[in-house]
């Protein structure tokens, strides 16, 4: 499967997919499979996240094969297809997280790793069913700068805020295998994060992060997440609000993008994940397009730790 | 009730209030209620217009009291107060609607003229529900670039597209006492608007509008609206999109605030207008703020001729 | 061939084609041929245009199928595909309009209408070549600001502000059946129109059509352009700055788009339109976007006189 | 004196001078003199008009020299050079004024025709101080929305809304043979403009212009200025804000550049225009340039009326 | 006094107050102030701050009351009330300070801590007045790029670059126990820090801080402040350009939020700080909001710290 | 010479020059000569950098001539004027290259230090030939995110992705004095840089430069370049994108100007650089000019190590 050559076909040329990848035939199957889920009817502040997989689209025209980080070409070991676009139905967002769990449901039941391009995050909890229904429940890779655990807004249950919440109810996620990565800001009280921590989940505040530094956490991750299918999640304002200012709800004293990807790469080329999202970019306040290539690098990075292990495994 | 006086106080001070007029306080009555319904979540295309009551706000710091077109003082003739915004529930379009029925409810009720600052169009429908509730059908006074018809999208009976579906089915308005001016562009289909059409709605396409002239569609909306109590509802796309860039689905072809304020003007004085809105105004697309701009002169113009009719009305 | 219903699937949603429509498979036939041509390097002053494709693909989705003002449904008389980009070599002109013929030239030999999304308008000059090729010269039909028939840049011939110059020379359009609408602004000196002028060309200065009124250069078009296969070639930057600001050389005193649209419907109904192209969208000066909105809004109106056409002949 | 010839250097390159003209050298006459004037201490609302004479320096680039409406090579004509910028003392308005009466007072002296690139509209103060001394009182014509006759601001007396409050009252200008054209939007109270009225000062207001027309007004304003030594001043919110959205007051129901420049152009070819400015246009809120090229626009029409009449003179 | 619950009614709702919090009633105290003082006259390059304090208030929407890292609830120990704003006079800068020290005075005479939201910096200068009239010369802490020691520009003594060099003359601060933290880029000359430095003012420039660490100067500062009621002053272009892009004089070479956060915190925490400014945002440049986020989380870190005080001391 | 006191005149005011440096007169000479080549045809992905020159300009006027890092004042001992902008051929890659070349080359010969603002990083190859044409070859200094040593693109060789093979080729630079720093982002395939590899250039990926930091490159680097004259070209890519977003193919995991200009000011006064570049700043996606603003930043950085040298050498 290959990906459009920019050495020879400017990257500005053509309808936009996923890195310049084809667009998936009806039936077709990758090792890696891109879908969009362009929803943002959960959000509770500034909305506009579903122009995000549009966005990632567009950001992805510069990406290259080989990284020279990891030293894996990832279309070398990996067949990669963008499936284009999930429906929803902006204004319900109940029927929407299921008609994205539906949709969702046949990638994690195949033999592939589906990325998704959000989208706020209330989609992570579509797909957590629908991985759930698939292969069980998960072990999280988290990062973020909120806990999103918050049972309601607003009298109602499901929200951008909301959807570790019901993952963790609903018995989604392995708790005592999952962790929070980057949590951080003025919380609304003091024991807001005791629920989720009392069930067994590994928060780890942006300030413990910065105080231990990454290669700590690394370690601590990668021990916690061994043996179970991992799903890793990635909320864009994870980085600092000067990395990733095309979010809605940027928070400062945040992570730079060197950290995120070391942290990426390094977690991931140990453990097993079996799907991933992208999470909470909002192109209208990514006035010079840097959120969204943020975006793509994450998503660049955990494709190479993904190839890197396939190149490596005796097959 | 006094504004603050902007050859005193330099405008742009203080805490935002529509053209600096005074917070209402619990229990006060105005001649005028402006109430903010920030709500996007019906929205198909682009959301962001719940930041729409915060940027008409903001826009309408640099109005003045006295029109000289009217020839009048608005606020020498009529009370106005400031009331905030109405809650709502982001995500959840239906218990929305409620909730926006039952806030404004009371203003409807009462013997003010309530000025509703959008918020998508969906929220007319919640509008017409209360005035419905408080004084019976409504002559409807309908300026847009969309007739907003549609009975569902995505399977839903709820959307910023379909409130006159809604309102026609519902009896909220009456259809042969009420007009909508400026309709244009593609439609989905050649019958779209047969079923308003066929229920009495008057629908004056912006081709006709460009061809017969304002003056024409004035007259035939007074004689139209005559008799009944009035709800304007503008839509800020009945604009052309260059006067009106700020909007999720601008149209071209459009009309200038020259003749949208002349309209305004011309029918408001004339008819017994009970309500007004001023909708879909997206300042994250108004990147010089011309469209809020517009908004509040729209408006503007409504207050002047109310004013105008107070001040010519014995009492 | 259908394009996807935006009643069912949000039109935010899915790879991004031109009004939803399929991506032509290798081979496919349609009446329209919609081909991107994303080349600036020819600009002479603000170069971006590269991006016009991408950008009005994006505006496109905002499309629909029945034109209520020539009251017909655009894709139940024409089956129209998006065939993608043509491949450039930026940073080479001469060698780009080589490619950029040779590419398009299938589709002027087809019986098919192609529909170029440019790109500066030097591309034309490729186009013309390409059309002379398949079809003997054409009758030109050309609204714009800028005659573009400069012979030199900087001592080297092909430039955006050259291909009509290059036109005449080479025999590609037939002057006596030519015209240019609405060209304006400060020139760089009183002679610099004589060349077209003395060859035939028939130039209507925005002066002339402002004074003299749309209705009747309409005539004088039509009169003119019968009787050959003509070629579109339409730079948005005949619409006036305030309606079209994302363009690189934009002029004061220029058109509306209710002005552009009435020309090129009634033009285009009683003519043999065989290609057209719309050019000169520049993404990074159009910050809310309406610059691409009014492009594809042209774009829709030919397409409305098209179908017209064929709805209107005998088969 | 000669431009860069921007068929031979493109009009990207070089040091930003008005038109791409020469700067002028010490001591050098010429027939029309540029000086910026980048104030906006005096600013009620919204500053950055400072940042004006560069945006118009920058806007002029494209600029030819020969005007098709008036069929005149300006260059042909007329000298013309770039005197750079006239010293400020931001934060110090009254101060300012004398500095700036100062710095421009040789030019009003001298028989050349300044043309000063505003900053905010208190510098016609100024401007009108230096005329009066070096000329005696002028003939105003002026083009506004606001007609800039307000006493005080917040108990002081000089602020970009009180210029010709001052300039009545110090008999800088001669109120019978003055007019304001435009003049539009609400006012602080109905009795606001009585003071100049009766003064004798003509008004037009927007309404009335729009009413009667381009050419009644035309001919009036010939009339009346007749005999006296002109002052042009534009402060660009005459135009819509459409038009010209990058100013710090915009208002709607405006005028197009088609109207502007006609007026421009017809009335400064029938009277002696001494002096002009054009004046806030404030560059943060223009998002696409199209203000500063308005304004630049307007100074090219006055400039083909000024080489009409000098090369239609009896020497 | 509480604040609206952002879990109740969405955080985008509402007249817009610091933090959601009531707006003061007449006569009422509170334990913290805020103020807003919109003056940006004295600006030297790039004017627009004077829109600072609104836009500081819809940052702070999305402040929540606990700090995770201070680990106390603001709002559990503080009473916090949005006093609107103070007027100004633009146009006049003496007369200005002279009317904010005076609205300003009572509050620094009352048991209460004033945040003061800017506007330019020379609006300490008038703080300082007001704090010294009512409780005597200040230790100050201040967090700039900038030294603003400046006695004068443009033969005149108020500016946003001078307030310390008056502060210093007129014995408002006392220098021995007062520092400047973080001056960096390039300077007039080298001698123009001489005169703070001679006066007994602590300079700690960028490059110190750079080198040391923040550790070093934490502990220096608490050493230099103690003792005496601190001002603490914080021009946002302390910060990175990167961090704070939002100003008018950015400067590279600067600080992260997590490394000013820290600081606020761990010094404020050691000493007794009476007052606080928040300056220099510049809502014009800041095109995605992050450096009024990062001013708002500035205020939050001080607020946490004084909270922690509260909880902390016996009373 | 001097530069425009902005203590006086304030740093708004006049024709924009580098650093308000005077403009070069015919025949004058200086120690360091500042010339503008805007040029951007090469460029593969998003052009614009053609307007590079004027925002570096605009930027600069915010630089004083104090360098407290160095410790020196640059213009008490190098003379700098600006001369302008090289004259291009836009949509003519190679034929501008000469030109370029050819404009540049008599600055090279003289005794004065070039500083080149540019334009697309193609512009350094012209550069280079005329750099050796007068010097013989360069000890290359290449601050970079890509190492541009692509043979072709498109089938031609000139493209701002290829000006260093080219310059290997030609033996326009030493390869093994020579080194670039801070390459980084996914590569077209793991062989891409064996080519300059294997000529003996030394390649610091960012990877390496984050593991070893500044300290260890910055020793190499002065090793390397000892003995030549050095030629230092300095894409604003090398910084991430969050210091600088306007550029046309910005990359994450990226350095801060911290950074840069530590290395810059530290490697340059220890070895001899004959003349320098800044590259690739693009304004139309530097929303908030601190790209520019970096840009101008590092050239200063260089000026202070050029002006620490010259006042530290015995002459």
């Amino acid at each position: 499967m290959m990906t459009v050559n920019s050495l020879e076909i400017p990257r500005f040329s053509g309808i936009r997919t996923f890195m310049r990848l084809p667009q998936a035939a009806d039936g077709q199957k990758a090792d890696v499979s891109v879908i969009g889920v362009p929803f943002d009817t959960a959000t509770s502040f500034r909305p506009g996240t579903r122009f995000g997989p549009a966005a990632l689209r567009e950001a992805s025209l510069i990406l290259k094969p080989y990284c020279p980080v990891v030293d894996v070409d990832i279309l070398e070991h990996l067949t990669i297809a963008d499936y284009g676009d999930c429906p929803t139905i902006p204004g319900y967002t109940a029927e929407s997280l299921d008609k994205i769990q539906e949709h969702l449901f046949p990638f994690y039941k195949e033999n592939t790793v589906p990325v998704v391009l959000g989208g706020d995050h209330s989609i992570t909890l579509a797909e957590l069913r629908a991985f759930h229904e698939a292969k069980g429940p998960a072990a999280l890779l988290h990062f973020d700068a909120h806990s999103d655990t918050v049972p309601e807004y607003f009298g109602k249950p499901y929200n951008h805020g909301s959807p570790f919440y019901h993952a963790l109810n609903e018995g989604l996620i392995i708790p005592e295998k999952s962790i929070q990565i980057g949590i951080r800001g003025p919380l609304y009280d003091k024991h807001i994060l005791d629920y989720p921590k009392n069930k067994g989940l590994r928060i780890v505040l942006g300030d413990e992060l910065h105080n231990r530094g990454c290669d700590a956490i690394i370690a601590e991750a990668i021990a916690r997440l061994q043996g179970s299918p991992v799903f890793l999640t990635f909320d864009i304002d994870f980085l600092d609000a000067s990395y990733a200012p095309g979010t809605g709800t940027p928070e400062v004293e945040g992570f730079s993008t060197r950290q995120a990807l070391c942290m990426v790469r390094k977690i991931c080329k140990k453990i097993d994940v079996a799907a991933m999202d992208l999470v909470e970019v909002l192109p209208d306040k990514d006035a010079s397009g840097i959120t969204a290539l943020a975006g793509v690098s994450v998503i660049h990075a955990f494709l190479a730790a993904l190839a890197w292990r396939k190149s490596n495994t005796p097959s």
